[in-house]
């Protein structure tokens, strides 16, 4: 018997808030939303059984804040602490402090973050558990060292500061001459930014789908691996739309992607929630990219094509129920994620802020919205520019497109510029409607004929 | 080969115009809604491809106007036209009109509306087809024949009018003394109402529920039957809440009662969607009530646990195009569907008007709204009360049950009464919890202690 929570503190904001206050009510448990000063008449807050305002607008001082979030939690009684993603999901000392503090982190142990986040770190320990990742050099510190490992992985490369992320220090290098013009200037960024020039080369994979996997497992080690979902439809690596499954993995393929996540999850004792990220070549071979220790944007799909509520076992899963879901599980239809952004895909997706005066949400059979805004908040530039997520289940692909796209029309906000107009256009190309998308197909091929059009 | 539809009529307003437009859109089909003067700038005529008005506010100058609407057909060049339910749904002379202006109506045939639109032909038939119905009297016209009616089926029994409907010359009766008070009066409304003074008696069956089975038949006689929908709880003979499985029906009743709507659907050669409702006893008897020929209000619950799209399925049909799916379906967890009414319950239901200030919807994982309202609408008299349906799936009915407490405290709609509190006082009463209600379980047992509490 596990001892369920009576009371859980929600350390995020916006969809993802909502999103967790609604399974802590289903489940019958208080919810107490923190919210930064920007965000007091959110609708996180109204939702939720308490809140309590832990700092100023910029998240630095608020949803950043470790120490005023576990005192928040201190203060309202909560059992345990939802991270939601970003913010402080993934920050193992945060981890650390909660359990210091005698509150559950409804996440992974603290060690398994910082396995997981450290980009050798995972990489190393893929490679023990003989895991394929994207074919990459040692540490490199000279541009010798760089050219002999790259004449051996082949061009193109890419280039990449051990210490990193962010983007800083990372060149897409095509040929022998660009990898000589550029080392000197991204070691000397990567030494500014992070202190250490340390370098390294990664085989650039091309025409390859992102493609993830969800993990759930349980403190007895019983781990349920979900159907994947194809992420690959990004724009400056951020995804734009997701979907479950992909249209164009083979059986096969499935079930060698699935094994590989069990080896993953099981091979580190994972806890909890988490998604593994892999490329996927034409081929259809997997390379290791990264393990998220957390809830994803995208979870959504997910749930749909499997009937299961992922925050809820997240929930169940850090209060000591055993998981009680199948190892693997079906996929029932299909589904599709279109993330809506206040910006500009007009004028290179700047971000758009201002007071949504009037919001109407797609409805009915097949169609889900998690969203955080209302008629009458006022977007400002502190936070992500993600408003809502529509969410389409179909029984085939063409009814998700088909439902999508209804969806989308249907989606009516006033005030604030959004991507929707840009979301239907994507999901009417070609590329789309086949299921034959990469990552780099937005970026490289969509966007310019979009822009001309819409120029045009 | 069918011949898809290129422009279909939806002959009606509110959440089901909506909904109907929702699955033209998702085939592909353009959609004309059409609308009265007071709905002209509803959400319906928004999100339809075309909109045209059919007359003035009362239903009787518009959405009942028959040569209006076939003209609007006309005019737009639309193939067929959905009727929704109420109005003209199941008006056999409609659906001729249609026909006879070359117009697919969508629904079963004229005269199968007819037979089973006529309480005494709708019953012959099922005698013929060895379908239990509620025990009864054959035609009476004198006191003296009625009590010895009422003395073989024993009392308490209803008496009703033959040619009749919407309560007039209706009676409960529990002795033999009222059917001699009452009868005079009985006859005399019925001679008033309908020009015809002929009565018959029925048994009445106590502590039963209302239990539906939805069927789809297409024009080559394949037919799906649908899990049973229990709609017990009602007041005054309207459904309040409605779910799908029944929490109490065995598999064996389950069965029986399948093919009891088999042999229905097939006996009478039915094509299109309908629902045939029964009275079931507490010893899993079923009793034919009638045959709606028609789309009903809770089909969602039904969509939710099957994932099948009635709606499409029945522009589908009508198109010609082969019914693809299995003859019986399974159950995928369970659904409820709440109505959501502008009255208000703490002064005996009266319909409450006006203007909506705010509306934000219920969502997320589970939850789906089918709604006609906006923000800004005007509640105006001349219609039915209800507003927006909230449906939720869940795994189990406890999940479900949860959920719905969820989505209804979400439900937040400013400046008209709603019946959104009764609701949730409703599902937490303990007859809802465990399943066991029965159509009089409102109106003699929950409203009595609700209003008890509201007024204390």
């Amino acid at each position: 018997m596990s001892d369920m929570f009576q009371k859980v503190l929600v350390a995020n904001r916006g969809e993802i808030a909502v999103r967790v206050i609604q399974s802590l009510r289903e489940l019958g448990i208080a919810s107490v939303a923190v919210y930064s000063t920007a965000d007091r008449h959110s609708l996180a807050v109204k939702l939720a059984d308490e809140a309590i305002c832990i700092g100023d607008s910029p998240a630095v001082k608020s949803y950043l804040n470790m120490q005023n979030i576990v005192s928040a939690a201190i203060l309202t009684g909560a059992d345990a602490i939802h991270p939601g993603f970003g913010f402080l999901s993934e920050n193992a000392l945060f981890a650390q402090l909660c359990a210091d503090a005698g509150i559950i982190f409804i996440g992974p142990k603290p060690e398994t973050i910082t396995r997981m986040g450290d980009k050798a770190q995972a990489r190393a320990t893929m490679e023990a558990l003989a895991v394929p990742v994207i074919p990459g050099s040692h540490a490199l510190t000279t541009l010798a060292d760089a050219q002999a490992a790259a004449g051996t992985l082949g061009y193109p490369v890419m280039l990449k500061a051990a210490a990193g992320g962010g983007g800083k220090g990372i060149r897409l290098l095509a040929t022998e001459a660009a990898l000589r013009a550029d080392f000197p200037a991204a070691q000397g960024e990567a030494k500014a930014a992070f202190g250490d020039d340390t370098m390294y080369l990664e085989k650039v994979i091309t025409s390859a789908k992102h493609i993830e996997v969800q993990v759930l497992r349980d403190q007895a080690g019983h781990t349920t691996i979900f159907p994947e979902r194809d992420c690959s439809l990004q724009r400056h690596s951020q995804k734009v739309v997701e979907e479950s499954p992909c249209a164009t993995l083979s059986a096969a393929g499935r079930a060698h992607l699935q094994q590989l996540a069990r080896t993953i999850a099981d091979g580190i004792d994972y806890l909890n929630a988490g998604t593994i990220e892999f490329l996927m070549d034409q081929e259809e071979h997997f390379y290791f990219m990264e393990m998220n220790t957390r809830i994803q944007v995208e979870h959504p799909i997910t749930e749909l094509v499997t009937g299961v509520d992922l925050i809820a076992w997240q929930i169940q899963i850090a209060a000591g129920t055993p998981l009680m879901l199948a190892e693997t599980l079906p996929v029932l239809g299909a589904a599709i994620e279109c993330r809506v952004n206040a910006e500009d895909p007009a004028r290179d997706f700047q971000p758009a802020t201002g007071a949504i005066t009037a919001l109407r949400l797609p409805s009915g059979l097949g169609v889900r919205v998690d969203c955080g805004i209302q008629a009458g908040d006022t977007i400002t530039p502190y936070y992500d520019a993600m408003l809502a997520k529509v969410i389409v289940h179909a029984a085939t692909r063409q009814q998700a497109l088909a439902k999508m796209q209804r969806a989308l029309r249907e989606f009516d906000l006033r005030g604030l510029q959004t991507n929707v107009a840009f979301q239907q256009a994507l999901l009417a190309s070609p590329a789309v409607l086949s299921g034959d998308t990469t990552t780099n197909y937005i970026g490289e091929t969509f966007l310019t004929q979009w822009q001309s059009e819409v120029a045009g």
